[in-house]
């Protein structure tokens, strides 16, 4: 198969580990060009990948016409508009979650995917690939639990940053869309149809910060499905154990609970403070195998012209959920989508 | 200390069992008399247990001056009327749980209760006197957890009596009354303050009949307390591992989870489905050393004079709340307390 | 059922919560004597228990016809005899294990048991009532693992008392016959047939004063049965997690493992120091479900004459395999028993 | 740094998976040859890898000029000769365990890698290199659980293969020999002394087919270190649950136990069985990140010219213990070394 020529677009933290990814670990992925307005972030893409072409400007890469695809991790709110230019310049686009930070940017990008029907549009739902969470994915396919009709979804962070976030809340848009994404689009993946209807509560309960600026610390959700089904999600910026995502599934037959112990390892310590696991510490940490397997996804998608698992569409309902989520918990009210 | 001649109401399976208890198993308990309209229980507890008194009638048992205390195991629907006849009659009385089937007979308990100060009355809320959950508080107590501000509590129950059940839901109440008034208690034990709004979603996701009777066979709430703490309180009736009823508290420095595998000991399982425990089946497999230290701590009660820990108040609030998520599930809005 | 009367002899810190569970928990049981010459400890049963007869001397027990049985909780090295006297007297014997510190004493007892076929005589092989233990036996009987023919045992305590334990090593034995006995029991309870050689290998890794009684604080010893049949018996005394018995199982079918966490409950704890349970901290907090059964076995036993599971045998082959245990390891060579 | 041209030796099962390895996922690799005798084998590699250089002579391949390192997974029996052979042609050699399957042959490699000291040599005891067996050592190297003094390890296949391999016992060299030397290598490796004595036990519980080589479908040894230290290695040739590697460090503050359900991933399922995890199925799948990371240790290694953490020392030291526990087993008796 043809080699996939990539550009890479921001390299913060999340950044440099999708690029080491695409340069040493996925069959099929050359990373030719870096882009980013921070020019030590170019020159580590030169020094320690070897990748000779880098720019400051987004269009200049687009201009490229040696660049077959470009993989978004720059900052959410230009995610929308650089999805439209990239597919504008017919590059297949990987992005980042979320698609867009307003539902009309996501409506927009549904569009402009929809018109380019031969580029691939893969969007970085990065836990549908974890392999936890796809082998239950597969198990409830295969009838293990019967019918799904409740998910309970959460996010929790390490209390550590919690006092740094409080000055992004009003960038990020806060704890529900901040957090609960990835949350919201398991919850649709394994019902398997859309939430109609949510209610959420929360408050600031370790850092008042979070109350002053509109937000909160802790939070949880209800979600009612068209068809009736349900989903519990929440989120917690306070953890002192670690990064802890677990996602649970009841059917009809059985339940699956995936990451219920967020173990770092296998390792098992008995000592003074009884018997226990360390636990992952952040979410590259527990998604690690997630974040290879979606750009070995990514890549192969080019080259087989297979349709991406993740859609457009699949952004669009993130965000849309985020937003009632958002609407719900400051209006203390039912909120219907 | 005195001994406390006691007299049980009602010898269905859990009377039984409470039976058993205080004849054998209660320090200080002389279990003298038995009250049932089924003659088949008084033969049973005659035979099994040596109680010599038995009564058809509890008015007849309440006039017999030789007992100290009476042990209410009868149906709902009368624990009220029982529990204010008793101290009427100058008992002290235990009463399993609801406290009552409304707000009114909850608020009449109470003040019959306040008018009887020299009477130990003794509500059925089982968990407290858990060893697990009650671990849980003392730690909670000592600082472990912080502040706690997040409960999550769920009865579930296997899938077995389901289709059963569903004949019995006009005078259980539903779902939320019959399988979460234990929830509500903890949720409030845990939190230390009063719900003060609740929004409950859920459905018939297996028997459609609990449909049919407008009930549900799945469930989950968000309760908010009035100092804006939270709880979710889910219940099941159509588990296939067994009886699940797992307790988190979430604290400002910490987690508590009680029993979130169910285990039914200690022994783990090593063949080809996996790595396995098997689960307790039911209620009183699971809380079998509860009702026995419940029990302890009513006679205890009694002799000692000491306060109950459980106090009329917390029976009119769990039916309270138990209403309250009843009405949000059947109207489908959040409802203040 | 007539009640048995009986009889309990040392009231340390044992016998004192056997007399609570004769006292108050055994169906059929009467606790009406106590012999120590400790006087506290007799003062002890009779204001705490109500014990109204008191015995200094064991001989005078023994004289009382209103005792039908005795409970042995003395020390070790009067077992062998103080059984042998009761069963003399007439009396039922439960005896605490070892049966006897010599093999000579054990085959004397086994002569004794034998002579007195309508005495109940059981040993103190608490284990074995464990509901853990005792289910795992159960599934093993339903063929659940197939044929069992590997087991692993070990006692584990904590390393608070090792030190003190030191100047004990003369008269326990040593490591092997102090803390192994209950761990060969469950072995041939388990395998179902008679060890033939023993290799044990051990140190003092960290109290050097037990090899300077020529003992040690940490062992490992392989048994082998005369079918072929295999076990692996563990002992230490230096554990800072807790008291950790765990026994598996290995079949031709499955595995059975149990208390390999050794939970002192149903909590875990996620905090700072990643998601743990707290362990159980001695026997007695492991294993006082097992005392209470093992009690109640012995009283039902007496009432309706049921053979007892525990035998005299049982007790010889212990101290039996405990002596080559300790020859093993003292002479760095296998063993033929 | 300098990019490694690599050439394969051996392509079965492990080998195409090492050779996608160096392939697609190690930095530094370029893997630009294959060698074996199988046609299909160097047809797959030039196909799904590209590998154009493919030799059906281990000779051919070493006089390739072009080519820097041989990496070897071919036959057990082959290993010492073609490590002596690829030393000498001046290429650093990665070898699978065993190193030799005679003490002598492993003697002759550590000659020639002592004579060779400006290559690489570095032989294939994954398991150093798994994760979780990697943190167990560093926290110990930090002291976490104090000195340790007790290592248990095993080593369980599924029975699905077991009649399979009995035809392969007499080139295999038996169950310690095929099983046990990455047990060996790990009790080595946390203790940091020699094994001085041996003791082994077992039989053919399962299939009566490996009595009859002489050989042993599970089994339990002892080992003594020289400085008094001990290990408890184990086989099992028929475990219905899975693919079963646990090892624990006991040590003066505490153990360390590492994979002791051998969860296949983060998935729990509850169902009508109880609560269970599924488990890994065979060593790829338990150790499939050790393996990415010993090759990228091996290509590292040759690139920086730090010295490997595996010498050729410890081949000989597995297969040396190897032999003595088969003699131990063979003759009932304690070996020493």
């Amino acid at each position: 198969m043809n080699e996939v020529r990539l550009g890479i677009v921001g390299l913060g933290r999340l950044g440099k580990r999708h690029a080491q990814n695409l340069h040493y670990r996925v069959p099929g992925a050359n990373l030719v060009a870096a882009c980013s307005v921070v020019s030590d972030e170019l020159t580590w893409a030169k020094d320690e990948l070897g990748v000779n072409k880098t720019y400051e400007s987004y269009d200049d890469l687009l201009a490229d016409p040696e660049i077959d695809a470009v993989f978004l991790v720059s900052t959410s709110s230009v995610h929308a508009q650089q999805i439209k230019a990239g597919l504008a310049a017919g590059k297949h686009v990987f992005s980042e979650k979320p698609m867009g930070v307003t539902i009309e940017e996501c409506l927009d990008v549904e569009k402009v995917v929809a018109a380019a029907p031969d580029l691939h549009f893969q969007l970085g739902f990065v836990r549908r690939f974890d392999p936890s969470l796809a082998y239950a994915k597969k198990k409830i396919e295969e009838g293990l639990i019967g019918e799904p009709f409740l998910v309970r979804a959460q996010t929790v962070d390490t209390d550590e940053f919690a006092e740094f976030q409080i000055k992004f809340v009003p960038t990020s848009g806060g704890i529900f869309m901040d957090m609960n994404s990835h949350d919201i689009d398991l919850a649709r993946w394994f019902i398997g149809s859309e939430i109609k209807s949510v209610y959420a509560i929360g408050g600031s309960y370790v850092h008042p910060g979070f109350a002053e600026v509109n937000d909160a610390d802790n939070t949880v959700a209800l979600c009612r499905f068209e068809d009736g089904k349900m989903a519990v999600i929440s989120a917690s910026r306070t953890a002192f154990h670690g990064h802890d995502t677990h996602t649970e599934i009841t059917g009809s037959k059985g339940i699956l609970k995936i990451g219920m112990r967020a173990n770092k390892n296998r390792v098992e310590i008995f000592d003074s403070v009884g018997a226990r696991v360390e636990c992952v510490q952040d979410f590259y940490e527990r998604f690690q195998e997630g974040f290879l397997l979606e750009a070995q996804s990514f890549v192969k998608g080019i080259q087989s012209g297979e349709k991406p698992a993740i859609i457009a569409k699949d952004g669009t309902k993130a965000t849309e959920v985020g937003f009632a989520l958002t609407t719900s918990f400051k209006e203390k009210r039912v909120v219907e989508l």
